[in-house]
This record gives structure tokens, C-alpha cells and sequence, in this order.
């Protein structure tokens, strides 16, 4: 028989939840705004709540309202989670209640984008996805939580709720809070001087187009974990200000120099930890980088010769430049196979540009 | 008749500049090393210099060491230039010299790798190159640079030394340093936190795999500029943390949530000045998102369709997912073109999924 699942919240991670299990489980929607779950079911994410009862229930609601959420579907649903940023804020929001039933989650996507226009049953692929067990969780309703995440596509992972938001605070809040304030300083400037900028400016700030109202509440419900790691980096970038004033005066003052450098070798060294998906870091891809001619079908033709000999492609970005008839193409794929693509797109008449080097 | 050009310094800046314009210049290498004028020759991007004098050279070395090696070519250039990343530190180590054959350059493009390895013919193509006159350049001396410039495929920007500077520390300089700091945050912690991380970690961080050495002379050069910028980022940072600090005892006080909110939201504004490409503003361009089966092929005819509807691809990215058989596609077009590419993609059979939705 087909589990019946109720999601409660039908924005950005609901309807993507949604779309994602929709066939292997009954979905049902509700949220406080009725036009956003006819929206989310016209998306194809389920069908309105009847009403009745559910055997899992996925609160996808702003954090400050998780627990609330959970204890009104307490009485409809035999198994509650949740999908909210931090785990611990909504595990004492919940102290008074029993918690047998509830099992928190929490699945590591997300978007720059919120609301059901912004879903995709994609969302969650190859993502982890956090199971934290409260303490009176019984093991049927993490086993729950467990399968949901699976369905998504997403890769569980068992971990207490203090675990998980020390973790999140600093591979996802702080990296929230760096890119906002780095991109709110560019309002100090005019605006020709963001012109003159390279693809890293781009990259730092993307995520600072994040919902402040959404990112307000996460970072309010793991405070106590965020705060540290932003007066961390606060002191490592004074302590840098201090240097370069330093430098200002004295281009030479190897005190200084040591200082700045020895900061940009720790940023090297953390850099090497960020997995470029789950599992694989930075220096298992290689990049090979190829000419194409800026017409339709090239691009299709280049790909099918990687496909033909048997490379896969992890990732692959293409630039048409203005004003020039070429592009270049660059293919992200395991170290140990950039040999033999160069080899078939040689082989196929591409113009295979530099070669491997690690991105 | 072609013009002579010398490289002097075959790294990765000057590599490209002769893998750019071999053929519209006569390109002739040297470098302290001798061995990079051999590997940078065997990419083709010309050939060991024979001692002549030439039209024009282009210094491509490290800062610090910019304004000698000017001096020391003057005697065989007619004109010179240079690509250091600061302009008026350049012009104060030539405060002495004659500088009517002298004008600054600074291509803003470059790679978190260095070397002739990484090399690139594109790498200028449709960036910004700033054309940095003296106060004793002369008008010849300029057009050169800007013919080089062009020549790159490059977009030459005139302004003063001191404009440049201050633009490029807050738009290059300031977000290298931020990701450097961000990335020695991660060293604090187990690896395992980063490994429960989303795709903003490894956007927000990416530049700081850069060379530290090569960034500290880069910074030393424009320190006085650089460092009243990191301040301000460490001051609200710092801000920041002060108010997390209060939201960790009390997650509802209001000052301390309208200020990180406040933050946020100068973010977004920020964020909203970042140029996609050159010109190209993020409000400009939207993705449309497609299943992919994933296999090899799939792509391809997923371009098919796309150029066979005259839609212009700006850019593509793909992610293969572990254990499943279908992907997800995101290709960035004109917002203008997501209706049109959309139904030709349905119509080619794809799934599309989402829709525009701003990146």
C-alpha cells in the first residue's frame, strides 16, 4: 500500500519534496496560504490535504514556526519531521512534548530562489540529508525520516541535532553571512568599479541573493553556534586590515607579509576540505578545457564524443564570448580520465586547450 | 608588416597574452626561467626571444618586481606595458624614469592556478583590460596597449592608476580575501562538518586555492586601498557577531534580528551590482532546468534542440548524480528566450522543470 505523506509548508523545499516522491508515496499539501498549494499542485507536487490522516507528515515551514507546526499535525499524522536549518532551536521549541513519534531532518539543498515556482524534484539528488534523532525518537520514526530522505534521492545521514547545527554553522551559515557582507560592502562604490571585476566576485557573492527574512530565522535559531565561528572571522579579517595598514606604509615589512601570506596558505589548506559533490574533492577532478566553434551543434557534437569514449562527465560549463566566433568549453571529469577525453576530442577535430590542471 | 612582441615572464598572464595574438604579432619569450620560455614555446606561444628589439613588451611578473623589469627593457622596446594587479605602486617604483613609452595594463582575468600549464588563449576573451596611462605616457604609447588589448579579445577600459586600484581592491582584492578567511575558518573544525555542506561553500571559496605568494605582493601593492575595505568588512562582521551573540540567549530580540536582517538585505543589494558578464547583470539572464536521462548523447541532443530554436546558450551546467539514472541540466539564457527554449525542449521531448527562475 501507498504511504501517505502531508506536507505542511509549500514553498521552495516543500514542493520540491513533493515533485521528488510523488508515486512512491500519496502526497498531500497544505499551507497557510491557499494559492501556494494550488500552485504546488499544479506543479505536479500532490494533491490538496483531504483532511484525514497521514502516516508521515514533513513540516516545511520557516523555522521560529516548526515546532508549533508539528504539535497542530501531531493528531493526523503517525510519524512528524521536519526540514528546518537548525535542529536543536526546534528540539527545545518541542521540550514539553513527546517526542516519540517526531524525528528531525534536515536535507542540505537549497536554492538563492524560495516559493513552489523555484522547486525541482532534483532538488535533494545526491545531497545529504540530516536525520537527527531527539531524545525519545523511537526508531520507527527515524526509520521513516531515513526512507523519505531515500526517496528524495538524498543521502541520509544519522547525526545528533547538536552535531548537525554546529556542522551547518560552518559550512552554511557562516558562508551565508561572509557572502552578505562582502557583497553589502559593494554598496560603499560606485557602480563602474564592480565592472572591472574577474569571475571570483561572482562566485563569493551568489549566494548573498538568499531571502533575509528566511536567513534571519536560521541564523536566530543557531545563534549560539554561528556567533563564534562570525567573531572568528571578523578577528582573522581585522587582524588582516591591521597587516595591510601595515603594508600601506611599508610594502616590505616582512611582518606583515608573513601575516597576509600565512592567512592565504590556511585559506588554501581549507580550501582542499570543500567537497565538490560528497565524496569528491577538489583534487580527484581535473578540468580539460576545449575549443568550440560558436554555432548550434557544436557543443552537442563535443559531448557526444566524450560520451562515445565512455568519459563521464562530472560538470561542464561553456562561454560564448562576445563578439568572437569561438568558444571554449570546460569538462569536469575524474583525474584519472582526462587523458582519454583529451585523446577523443583530439580525435573528434576539437582543439583540446590546456590540458588538465586542477580546478 | 606583424608586429614584434616581447612577453617577458611566461607565466600564466603572459603565456595566454602569446597563445592570444600569436599570428597578429611577431611573439618572442623570455623569463628568468628558462625552462618555463621552453614550456610556454612548446604550447605555442611563441619562440625564445633572440635578443632584438621589439614594438612592444609586455612585463608579466610578479609586482614587486614590475618596475625593474620595465627599466631593464626599455633599451629594446619602442613602447611597454605591463598586467600587474596594482598600477600605482608600479608607477611609484618608475617615479624617476621616463615614462612617455610606458603605460600600464591590468587584464582582469586569471585562474586560481599559475604557470605556463595553465595557460589559455580565451582567457582574455570578452574581460575587462584596464589601460592605465602615466601622467607621461604618450598617446602612442596607449594605443599600443589598447591594440594589445584588443588583440586578447579583450574590453580596454581607460582610467588613472588610482581609479583602477581602488576599483579593483574592492572588487577582486576584497573577495579574495574574504574567501581565503572563510576557507581557514573550515580548518578549525573535523573534516566531517564540511562534508554536510550545500553548493554555497564550495562557490564561496573557490578563489582561495589561489597562490599565496603571488596574492600577498598582489596586496602588498595595494594595501592602501585594500585595507580600509577589509576593516569595514571585519567591523560588520564583528557587528554581526555581537548581535548572534545576543540572539543566542534570546532568539526573538528584535534589535539584534533587525540588524542581521539588515545586513542581509544590504547583501542582496550588493549582490544585485555583480555582473554575470560583462554587461550582463543577474536580473538579465534565467535558467531553465531539464531532466536529462544519463547517458551518454543525452546532452547532445538536448543542445540540438536548443540551437535548432536559435536560442542563444550563455552558459550550461550539468550535474550527473550518483545512483540514479536521470541528471538535471540548467542552461542560463536572455530572460527574453525561457518561453522559447522551454517549448522547444518540451517539444524535443525533454522534461523542463521550474522554469525561469532568477540565478
Amino acid at each position: 500500500v501507498t504511504p501517505r505523506l502531508l506536507v505542511v509548508g509549500t514553498g521552495l523545499i516543500g514542493t520540491s519534496i513533493g515533485l521528488a516522491v510523488h508515486g512512491e508515496y500519496d502526497v498531500q499539501l497544505t499551507d497557510a496560504e491557499t494559492s501556494r498549494v494550488r500552485e504546488a499542485a499544479g506543479r505536479g507536487a500532490g494533491r490538496p490535504w483531504d483532511g484525514a490522516s497521514v502516516d508521515l507528515a514533513v513540516v516545511a515551514v520557516p523555522p521560529g514556526r516548526t515546532a508549533a507546526t508539528l504539535m497542530e499535525h501531531a493528531g493526523v499524522a503517525r510519524y512528524l519531521t521536519h526540514v528546518a536549518s537548525c535542529q536543536s532551536a526546534v528540539a527545545a521549541d518541542l521540550e514539553t512534548a513527546d517526542t516519540t513519534r517526531i524525528c528531525g531532518g534536515h536535507p542540505l539543498a537549497g536554492r538563492e530562489v524560495s516559493g513552489p515556482a523555484g522547486a525541482s524534484a532534483e532538488l535533494f539528488y545526491g545531497r545529504p540529508w540530516a536525520v537527527c534523532r531527539l531524545p525519545g525518537t523511537s526508531d520507527e520514526a527515524r526509520d521513516a525520516v531515513h526512507a523519505l530522505a531515500v526517496a528524495c534521492g538524498a543521502q541520509p545521514l544519522h547525526l545528533s541535532p547538536g552535531d548537525h547545527d554546529r556542522a551547518v554553522a560552518l559550512s552554511s551559515h557562516l558562508p551565508q553571512l561572509a557572502a552578505s557582507a562582502l557583497a553589502a560592502q559593494l554598496l560603499a562604490s560606485e557602480a563602474a568599479s564592480v565592472g572591472i571585476s574577474g569571475p571570483g566576485l561572482q562566485d563569493t557573492t551568489r549566494v548573498a541573493a538568499s531571502s533575509p527574512e528566511l536567513w534571519t530565522e536560521i541564523l536566530a535559531g543557531n545563534a549560539a553556534h554561528v556567533a563564534p565561528l562570525v567573531a572568528d572571522l571578523a578577528g582573522d579579517l581585522g587582524r588582516l586590515a591591521d597587516a595591510l595598514a601595515v603594508l600601506a606604509h611599508d610594502p616590505a615589512d616582512a611582518a606583515a607579509r608573513t601575516s597576509v601570506e600565512a592567512l592565504l596558505r590556511r585559506g588554501n589548506d581549507g580550501r582542499a576540505r570543500v567537497p565538490v559533490k560528497r565524496g569528491v574533492l577538489d583534487r580527484d577532478v581535473a578540468v580539460v578545457r576545449v575549443r568550440i566553434p560558436d554555432r548550434p551543434g557544436s557543443l552537442a557534437e563535443l559531448l557526444a564524443a566524450a560520451g562515445g569514449a565512455g568519459v563521464n562527465v562530472e560538470d561542464l560549463r561553456v562561454e560564448h564570448l562576445p563578439g568572437r566566433r569561438t568558444g571554449v568549453a570546460e569538462l569536469l571529469v575524474q583525474t584519472g580520465q582526462t587523458a582519454a577525453l583529451s585523446a577523443a576530442l583530439g580525435g573528434a577535430g576539437f582543439e583540446v586547450l590546456g590540458g588538465a590542471d586542477p580546478r
